[in-house]
């Protein structure tokens, strides 16, 4: 099963839990009545907030009420689901992990992964904020085996990292998830450059999708994009909350790695980290 | 002396050296006349063809003429000069290197450069080429000190090699060279987007001219570029030989990597290579 449907969620999530979970059920639905055999989301999916809110409303992975309707939706429909990003709770701990969730369609975990760079940034005039005061980094670096392909996993400020990229892709991954919480100020300037890059330089499919509009943290991007492995950008989402749907096909990778064998053409032997 | 004029001179080399040569001389004498403190070309600067004609025309490193105009005109003009590449000769082997040189103002060489990431490329209906079968790879990552602050050097095909990007930042470079003698069938696509997203992950400068018109080789792309640390382009150049001149502020790096510190918030604990 090379060639799938792809459904983004480009979501509008905001600071009521219960809102955003009942739009993310509906949007789920849509898309699978749309044929998406996978159905993705941006950072973040089930709140946004400021304060204490993104600790107050973690959730135990498994055990919280977003991951059982993951698992409910993944099920119900028997496609994939790939929940963003959430909050995850640390016992113990004030921080939590900006974690991702991928569900089979038994409704079982099949990845998880911890966001292991923190966005931690201060541009003057335009966009400050310390993701390190609330977020903890994971630390492992996560592959995948899907029905479609093996996949890798990544989230937002991550992309600025190639080393995570090319890692995965070394790892096997054929196609990467960025879901995200882009910037407005950030996000017009290096959101496609960078989601583009990274699927040209490892020869891969990027499947990024983001949040939009303006949240109490800041304004976001939006523009949820799929390039495909020459570094085209096969689908793109208009300005609003919306379902985006792309076909990928897994064989066209290795198609266009036999003819860029770029990362074939490496040479770690020179690379003195 | 942190602000400086750089100049880019795209040039349309063919398979007449001394051509070649009369008309890089020319072009850096016009570059010198409008203030360029270092003056840069692209890969294959002095020599195109094929066949024998890249083996027949390569030189010692020092000790060839090409050097020797180099050295000439960057103390004529009290000017850096970046050479582009030329093939460097190899005592008793076949192939050469793909050599960037590097001159002070005093016209001694200040680095050279062996392109590592050699160009073995098989697009279908696109390009074919094998740039080993004539080409010895080099093995070493080279930064240098200049008088404008600290500086490194790639060519062309690296592009699609963050690896090297982050190796020459993370050993100190500011500016990074990028000579290129880019197919157009690759450079529609990836050119650009492959050089600005150095500049915005390493929150660098990237200095990219770039070969123009059809060659015995192949058509080759142009678009000699300079990005500035944000990923903006600041100087472009027009679909034709001629120089390109861009204001460099090697404290505009510093400042851009204060807020954007993403090469400081790199998590090398994780990445297992």
């Amino acid at each position: 099963m090379a060639v799938f449907n792809m459904a983004l969620l480009q979501l509008d999530t905001q600071d009521e839990k219960e809102t955003n979970l009942r739009r993310i059920s509906e949007m789920i639905d849509e898309a699978a009545s749309k044929r998406a055999r996978f159905i993705c989301m941006p950072e973040m999916a089930n709140y946004i907030g400021i304060g204490d809110g993104p600790f107050n409303n973690a959730e135990d992975i498994p055990g919280g009420k977003t991951c059982a309707l993951f698992s409910e939706k993944a099920k119900e429909h028997g496609v994939w689901i790939h929940g963003g990003s959430i909050c995850e709770r640390i016992h113990d701990e004030k921080r939590v992990y900006n974690t991702t969730v991928v569900m089979n369609p038994k409704g079982e975990i099949a990845a998880k992964y911890r966001k292991i760079h923190l966005y931690d940034i201060d541009v003057k005039n335009g966009i400050s904020f310390r993701e390190s005061d609330t977020i903890k980094p994971g630390d492992d670096i996560v592959n995948f085996d899907s029905d479609f392909g093996p996949m890798g996993l990544a989230i937002c400020y991550d992309i600025r990292f190639p080393e995570l990229y090319r890692l995965l892709t070394l790892r096997g991954a054929k196609l990467i998830f960025n879901p995200a919480e882009f910037n407005i100020f950030t996000g017009k300037d290096h959101w496609e450059n960078l989601v583009r890059a990274r699927a040209i330089e490892n020869v891969c499919y990027m499947v990024a999708p983001g949040q939009f509009g303006p949240k109490k943290t800041f304004h976001t991007y939006g523009r949820s994009i799929v390039v495909d492995p020459w570094g085209n950008v096969v689908a793109k989402a208009s300005d609003r909350e919306c379902i985006v749907m792309a076909e990928i096909d897994m064989d066209y990778v290795d198609h266009m790695r036999e003819q860029v064998p770029c990362v074939k053409n490496r040479r770690p032997e020179t690379y003195k980290w």
